[in-house]
């Protein structure tokens, strides 16, 4: 069975980043390793490592996006956590067999990782994330 | 300047433990280290291991704790993020001076850990902890 190795990220939803980093770089000391942008998202996404995880400040791109309905909606603060695992389809196919609610039955795939999104109503109202990494550094 | 070295934890704020462990325990394949009450919170939790952080889900054991008013208010879901640092003092120091807003000026003392809050609003809408672990396995 596919098994979960760590923490992968914690993604925290914000009206824009350069205002995040005046807490999460310059009060906390965390470092942003990159900043991207992530078209099939609609968002920009900046990866603050910490320890062997990282913090993920994303921020819509697009006025049209799931993610600006959920910072409209919700204010921004915690939007998912996400779980590396070691094989994702062989844990994707074990949910389902589960009886747990996938967002994505196929993984997308994006450089460096392949991520799919769990059900909230089937993960007691959180919003969980897998991915399997496919290149160092995600 | 005191240092973040790791997400310590995610919390999740469940109705009741058993329950919740039918999706991270039984579907996902975590595993509960151990079940702690913590008085001076007013909750139960259980510690689920990811790599070298832990998912830990939380109940209310009092219905008069502010653990239970979030939950009735906002519903299950991730309640908080908590950043290891080495030095809890110097951090909290840090940041009062950097005028971020604290819940505990002072930290409160847990078995193995040291522990304080962010306020919400100095930190993006996110409830932030931060610990410094003054024993192994916290």
């Amino acid at each position: 069975m596919a098994r979960i190795k760590k923490i992968n990220h914690v993604a925290i939803v914000v009206p824009e980043i350069e205002g995040a980093l005046g807490f999460w770089e310059q009060a906390l000391g965390l470092e942003v390793h990159h900043i991207e942008e992530v078209p099939s998202q609609k968002s920009r996404v900046a990866f603050l490592p910490a320890g062997e995880s990282k913090v993920e400040l994303v921020t819509p791109s697009s006025s049209d996006s799931t993610l600006a309905k959920f910072l409209q909606e919700r204010g921004p603060g915690i939007h998912h956590v996400c779980l590396e695992v070691d094989n994702l389809e062989e844990m994707l196919a074990d949910l389902k067999e589960k009886g747990v609610r996938l967002i994505n039955e196929i993984p997308q795939v994006l450089p460096g990782r392949k991520m799919a999104f769990i059900h909230p109503k089937s993960a007691g109202g959180v919003l969980v994330e897998l991915y399997e990494v496919t290149a160092e550094g995600h």
